[in-house]
């Protein structure tokens, strides 16, 4: 009897590290699945499809949108990225766990059409120190790190629409906060249901074991 | 800013153990705290009030009981047994993790007075290595036995009750699934919303900290 594994969802204020920390874990996990996003943009160069994305067409991920099959869906910039359900779900069934990193608006249209997962928010250990991290990254100007900060302040009052929240303080105590996370989310009662059918079906026969 | 200590109820079952995965718990993690036991029954020899019960009279014991001091309380054969209010909530006030150890009925009686502990459901591998278990234990006639295995078999609709399933396969691995369940509890959403209030209410300078 093979558990079924857990989709885990990373979320948090952009800059905060969840993407550092989901590479970490998925190094340090191999038996973790990394979510792969189906998009309408083109690939990269170095990109492939089935590994960093399934690259579609624009019709075809309208019919996904219009047959449910996506966890969550969001335009940027004229491009449609998404989160297929039946890869999650094949994974999950052959008892894999699959992390998802996503934001928060993502976050919350997963958790909406997929409750059983484990939602996850990263925090900085301060606002200055999210300041401060973004600021060093040097890849935005003062208006826009004004801006980051003032998004991540008002995303925190989503925080409590998560299970569990990290704090980011090292990558690697992070990392570790999740698998801890992890490893106690399969002994809830809600996953091990099948475990206490099969106690309670078992055949007792009232007598000490052979063994015994 | 100390976080609240959780109180973790650890039931199961008789004969499943629960009694040696509490008391090895305890011994290797010197920070938890016991749930004292208040009781009308007269202390045996060594027994010492304040340590293994907190002994009281009749009276005193339904003035508690009237007064909702009394996280449960059962009569046991004229004698009564409860868990005072009190001390659990000292305890937690003061950051301490507090275990107790109790049967399936007084448990769901603690979960309605105390929904903010988290309750751990201690199960044999097999109903088949509980019935070995009781008997190898030899204190009970066949008669006991049974009639033992025939209710650990109807207490298993409980579980569903509880928040945690942990098998008691091994008593160092039980105890190990039970530490990581108190570790992962200590990062969900409600027991941190201090956390995310200073974070929110942090001043955010908007520009690198001063170190950076």
């Amino acid at each position: 009897m093979t558990q079924q594994g857990i989709l885990i969802v990373i979320s948090g204020p952009s800059g905060t590290g969840k993407g550092t920390i989901c590479r970490e874990l998925l190094r340090s996990n191999p038996r973790l699945k990394y979510s792969i996003s189906a998009t309408t943009r083109l690939p990269r160069v170095g990109e492939v499809d089935g590994v960093n994305y399934l690259f579609t067409g624009k019709e075809q991920f309208k019919t996904m949108i219009d047959n449910g099959e996506l966890l969550e869906w969001a335009e940027v910039y004229g491009n449609f990225y998404g989160t297929p359900r039946r890869y999650v779900l094949d994974q999950l069934h052959s008892g894999f766990d699959v992390v998802l990193e996503i934001d928060t608006q993502g976050a919350m249209k997963v958790k909406d059409n997929f409750s059983q997962g484990v939602y996850v928010y990263v925090v900085p250990p301060s606002l200055d120190e999210l300041a401060d991290r973004i600021y060093k990254r040097g890849t935005d100007s003062p208006e826009v790190i004004k801006n980051r900060l003032h998004c991540a302040s008002s995303e925190l009052k989503l925080a409590h629409n998560y299970h569990y929240i990290v704090v980011n303080d090292q990558v690697a105590a992070a990392v570790q906060r999740i698998e801890t996370i992890i490893t106690a989310e399969k002994y809830r009662a809600e996953r091990n249901t099948d475990l206490i059918d099969s106690l309670y079906r078992s055949k007792c026969i009232g007598k000490p074991a052979s063994k015994g």
